[in-house]
């Protein structure tokens, strides 16, 4: 029985994680699950799976919600509350499903404290990817990739010696404006943006992947996961989401990982590996699968994955700038105060604009910091203007 | 270094094994070669390797080549030359690249000498697979598969547990009439037939992947070789040839191995296993790969799929029965004595006329024996007709 720490429980991959629970009643129990401000879906959870342990952002609600349990339920409040959840000794792995660079301190945290993490955290590795690794080997954790993708170059990797990649090829859907015109792009609605033709996911990664950051910010993942430099790492247009990603081998083979656009499959592969247990409901219907398609991606028209590469190739804190600065123009786009052309241009100046350093923990918050003001000041102006 | 012996050395997979030994030769030294007729290519192949062994179908032959080198080269002849060959001090692999039922002797003797085998031969599982398989358990002798096809799915199966496979799905290209007519399947020529749209090989499997044979008798070998019931094992056509096979798990995910139409690759996979050496002349252009299609296979106008598969379920000599009667049919539609939709029918009546039994070594080659009798006599009757 393995005791799981949800952080970010009410969300998209949150979801994904209890329905593996609830499938494998006896291999899992949720001992602590966090949320951020979605109290009504996180009471249904504490009702559902009586955790030991939860956090709410809020002091207020956790007063409230502490005072509707009178049992032994313990609730923390604060971002120091999800700290808190890591660190009990009834918590075997940690899924760190949070959004954004709020995700970072948990990783390093639960390296720290020794447990096993699965991330969907894209951010901790694009942010602090050199730190996390190199103190994950250390204190011998095991990070498992629950990004579809990377899920997909793991099973991919199983059984093969490093010595013996060429490359990695992620697969990109190509998001909502695969085939909008350049113009249309530039002046997409919230709407548009959010509309993803393959996955259902939350907002903010729904306009990363409309933009193709999503796939910028899984080059880095994938640079520090799997130890490869950025340029044996390479992007595929595949509309059909089918093919999660592939592999080239030193010898020209290839290995491609395929199945449904359901992340309950690469949550089950990581929760249970190295084994496989059976699932009906993610199978894939080769009858339907008639025809994939693929096709190299279009840095002129989604500027943020080359971005995304020069981000990776700078180094140092460039990385904590690419990110923090597509944080705040997505959320100043999904607040309608930007339009969607204007994304990558914030990035492109924040890039430009905001100091570079090496990478420490502090030089990387610092820069965090830094480029959230730098790029909140170019909102600002934009609106004024 | 590692030393080979290629039994069927100037057929197609002979020369890709050469070309593979040319790439690498600090790693690999041919010391012994055979060949059926083909004298001149032999003659060939012994100037540019100089193997310490030779054998030879033809005895006069075999006498000319010996009174040729009168340094230490040995030469051997007949059927018993190639037994010969296999059981030399010098030979460390046996790649069996022999056609049809004449493969199956070799490859037991192999595994008698205790040699590892690189299988092309599939005639050898087709027809005394659960022998085969358990002998080479016995003696703990590796099998390597080079068809394209195993060659894959053993690249998808590394690392990952027996228990969590689902079932295995061989990809076909569809052979030269997979969009044509019942009628104009009926009456293909010869030079329509062997017409492959994807891959140079030899006549018999020319004329095998045409009718579909080719991969009823892979279903066989992945039956042995991946020790899979049957039901377990499924075609797709998927006419690029690109994805040479997948393993569904049974979490619902699917790996693939993808490359280009070339034997060298999975050839060297098998010979550096577990290793991936470098080699740039088989890579697979990403940028040319736009589409890959899959559909269902048409039992109607290829009946000998679903032969196969009957021959399977019926087990003993019917697999045995099922070859020799293909081999019969498709060396008189070669000699066009018989039409190309004959080739089914002549198995299917062998299938229902010939004696079954259950399988031993020598039920087998009676077997054998009594179905070429009984092929014989229709195609004599058919012509006559």
């Amino acid at each position: 029985m393995k005791r799981i720490a949800i952080l970010g429980a009410t969300g998209s991959i949150g979801k994904s994680v209890c329905a593996i629970a609830d499938q494998f009643p006896d291999e899992f129990r949720i001992t602590a699950i966090s949320a951020n401000t979605n109290i009504d879906s996180l009471r249904a959870l504490i009702t559902k799976y009586r955790p030991a342990s939860v956090a709410i952002l809020d002091e207020t609600e956790s007063v409230k919600l502490q005072g509707e349990h009178t049992g032994n339920m313990k609730v923390f409040s604060g971002s120091k509350g999800i700290m808190e959840l890591i660190n009990l000794p009834d918590v075997d792995i940690v899924i760190n499903a949070l959004v954004g660079f709020a995700g970072v301190a948990p990783t390093i945290r639960a390296i720290e404290c020794g447990k096993t993490i699965a991330l969907a955290n894209k951010e901790s590795l694009v942010v602090a990817g050199e730190i996390i690794m190199e103190l994950a080997r250390r204190k011998n954790v095991r990070i498992l990739p629950i990004d579809s993708e990377h899920n997909a170059i793991w099973q991919c990797l199983v059984g093969e010696e490093a010595s013996g990649v060429r490359r990695i090829i992620l697969t990109a859907s190509g998001g909502p404006f695969l085939y909008a015109s350049n113009a249309a792009v530039e002046n997409a609605t919230v709407d548009e943006a959010l509309n993803h033709p393959k996955w259902k996911m939350g907002r903010k990664i729904s306009i990363d992947s409309a933009t193709l950051m999503n796939k910028g910010l899984e080059v880095h993942e994938a640079r520090w996961l799997f130890d490869l430099p950025a340029h044996k790492i390479d992007v595929i247009v595949h509309p059909q989401s089918i093919v999660h990603s592939m592999v080239e081998f030193a010898d020209g083979s290839i290995k491609a990982q395929l199945g449904v656009t359901d992340m309950k499959l690469p949550i089950q592969y990581a929760l249970f590996y190295p084994q496989r247990k059976g699932n009906e409901t993610c199978r894939l219907d080769l009858s339907l699968m008639r025809e994939l398609t693929f096709m190299p991606p279009d840095k002129i028209k989604f500027p943020c994955l080359q971005l995304a590469y020069d981000a990776l190739d700078a180094g140092g804190t460039a990385p904590a700038i690419l990110n923090a600065a597509n944080e705040m123009a997505v959320e100043a786009f999904l607040n309608k105060k930007i339009r969607f052309g204007d994304i990558p241009r914030i990035v492109e100046s924040a890039l430009a604009g905001v100091h570079r350093q090496p990478a420490s923990l502090e030089s990387l918050y610092a820069a965090d910091g830094e480029t959230r003001t730098f790029a909140s000041n170019i909102i600002h102006n934009a609106i004024a203007a």
